[in-house]
């Protein structure tokens, strides 16, 4: 599997696929330059005149629920359904399920309405689009919801919504339903800066976008590639703070490559 | 009051408090970034269906009127009955006031409306909420403003609105219309990047947040905490220049405790 | 004209002219950061109550049309009509211009309801408002597009739509129909960091509202500045990776002044 995501990695780079995202406000702009510097090409377009042409050119289509409102939620069933006429993945980001009925109910119309190819959040937010009780308080997992089983949860969600599945924490577990794996890279730090889920959502697109036929892999090499980041900005100019931190995960994720992925990645496939 | 200051720093690392924001979409991300460098736990959520929702789980509730609208005028006083209701505080930025007749509805809307515990703004945005002639051009404090006095400005403000009401510049002022403080702390290089008083509000909010039974010392806590990253930013990477100063605020942010404060902290009580 | 140029840059800091923008919610903190580095004021302000009451008190009004919606149009054409009422110049950027219907046809209203001082955006862009073929798709130029002959382009689009017009890649075009101006300055990481366009233009308007009398020289000394930004910030700490380019153009734009300019701009004046 480690072998196939530095593959996809590479593909991006050669590829440049246009992701276009209806994303939150608040973390946009580094949607925007975290699909930059992977090598794709990012695009923001929510009106609803022009949300699913915009999804008819594009290679993945992001659809990230941080800052809901009525006119984004038709916008996105828009752009979603154009996508899936298309055959161009779609990948939701539940950020915040769990936290207001408003947000689970969009979270559920989406998935009623849409074919997903990818679901990425937290634990919180993965427990909440299952329907289990979360503990969550706004957009941040809970502590209580981080003791929880990461690996079956997703593989039991991914079965039944027949998707992948990524639960992203301290280990990030994904899942098809048949096949599960396990991600151990990553950096403490990733939760003390704003967007990086977004940006994490953002990077499993433009994988997903490069390489549509193997969603799984595609999930697990975005997920890869935020984790490495995260590592390797930390070792840099990235430790002397949150803003450094924050600035050098562009600077890694403009660098990274199939080299540094097979070199550094930690991904395990498990049974299941 | 400094040792007070100190002391609620340390409490917002340990409550965590959720600040929920209904913000302007220029610097919502520097205000996600500064709650969780704090320490606190940000969360955006606009639209009408969840705003009031997730102000009733918040710990603090921040009204930025930076880039209004009157969808976001609506969910503002939604979130604000909901925050007064369940005794959660309400923070105000009024952004811009003085500089269009909507922002000066609307800041005197919502101070109609809602018990507000904080307000935060420039001299010029002060002074326009006082109802004082304001020589504000956008967003900026203006000239003629800065040589206002700013103490008996705040002061009296806090008397008539029965809330704590802080005026930042050069030396901010902060009242609760009997006690007022002055803080001697900061940076010129705060006013040339965008976004630092809003920032600053959501510092304010984060502690407020943290101690709600004492708004006037959490008020000068969280501008304290802007002031100190500031001058802390200047003398370390951020001093080569404004992007570089713009993100070592968030590194000093993030390493800020209350020994710091104590030892830098430059805060005066006044009579009156 | 480079004398002109650096002149421009000198008058900026010392008029710090308001500009206005309606701009979108991607690049919109870049955009306030960069007018505010290089000395000018920045405010953004949408609502269709307050539109043309800010475009009326500003230097400069910016519309870009990066992330559209029939409100925000509507609200453009408000503020456009009060800055023509008023004789401030206003700065098109037709982001994405040629991907969607949505954005071509807002473009060509735009510029059929109002008087626009000067359009700067990428080479598919100006092409797409100029009526021809467009490869583009997304919001980045297409590698077809770059091999146009820009200087003709926009000498023809400027002559026929009587305002100044730029084009930016490579190198960069600009013209008035009468005098085309090229500069051959820059840096390829422009086009990998978000926003770069967006900020160009915020800097063209700061240029252009502190000396409207001139736009065409206006327009290029904005460009000049992102353009010898980039430059600069690479030869810095900006030479390590995408987020420390990004935010290293911060700290050059806020230390530029007219002898840099006048030592290190490249451009040409050309006949026709």
């Amino acid at each position: 599997m480690l072998e196939v995501c530095a593959d996809i990695i590479e593909t991006v780079r050669l590829k440049k696929p246009l992701v276009h995202h209806l994303t939150n406000y608040v973390t946009v702009n580094d949607c925007a330059n975290v699909t930059l510097a992977i090598g794709a090409s990012p695009v923001m377009a929510d009106a609803i005149e022009e949300a699913a042409d915009m999804a008819s050119i594009a290679s993945a289509l992001v659809l990230n629920i941080g800052t809901l409102n009525s006119r984004m939620v038709e916008s996105m069933l828009a752009a979603g359904i154009a996508a899936n006429a298309h055959g161009i993945p779609v990948v939701l980001d539940p950020v915040g399920a769990g936290a207001t009925a408003y947000r689970n109910a969009s979270a559920a119309k989406i998935l009623d309405k849409l074919d997903v190819a990818v679901i990425r959040g937290n634990i919180s937010e993965i427990r909440s689009v299952a329907g289990l009780a979360s503990a969550t308080k706004g957009v941040d997992a809970s502590d209580a919801d981080r003791n929880a089983d990461a690996r079956s949860l997703v593989r039991d969600l991914a079965k039944r919504l027949n998707c992948v599945v990524a639960a992203t924490g301290k280990v990030d577990a994904v899942s098809d339903g048949t096949r599960t794996v396990l991600i151990e890279n990553g950096a403490d730090e990733l939760e003390r800066v704003s967007g990086t889920g977004c940006m994490c959502t953002s990077l499993v697109a433009s994988c997903v976008g490069a390489s549509p036929a193997d969603p799984l892999a595609a999930a697990a090499a975005g997920i890869l590639a935020m984790c490495l980041a995260g590592e390797l900005a930390l070792e840099g100019p990235g430790g002397q703070g949150l803003g450094a931190f924050h600035h050098a995960l562009f600077d890694q994720i403009g660098h990274l490559n199939g080299a540094t992925v097979r070199a550094r990645g930690t991904i395990h496939e498990t049974a299941g």
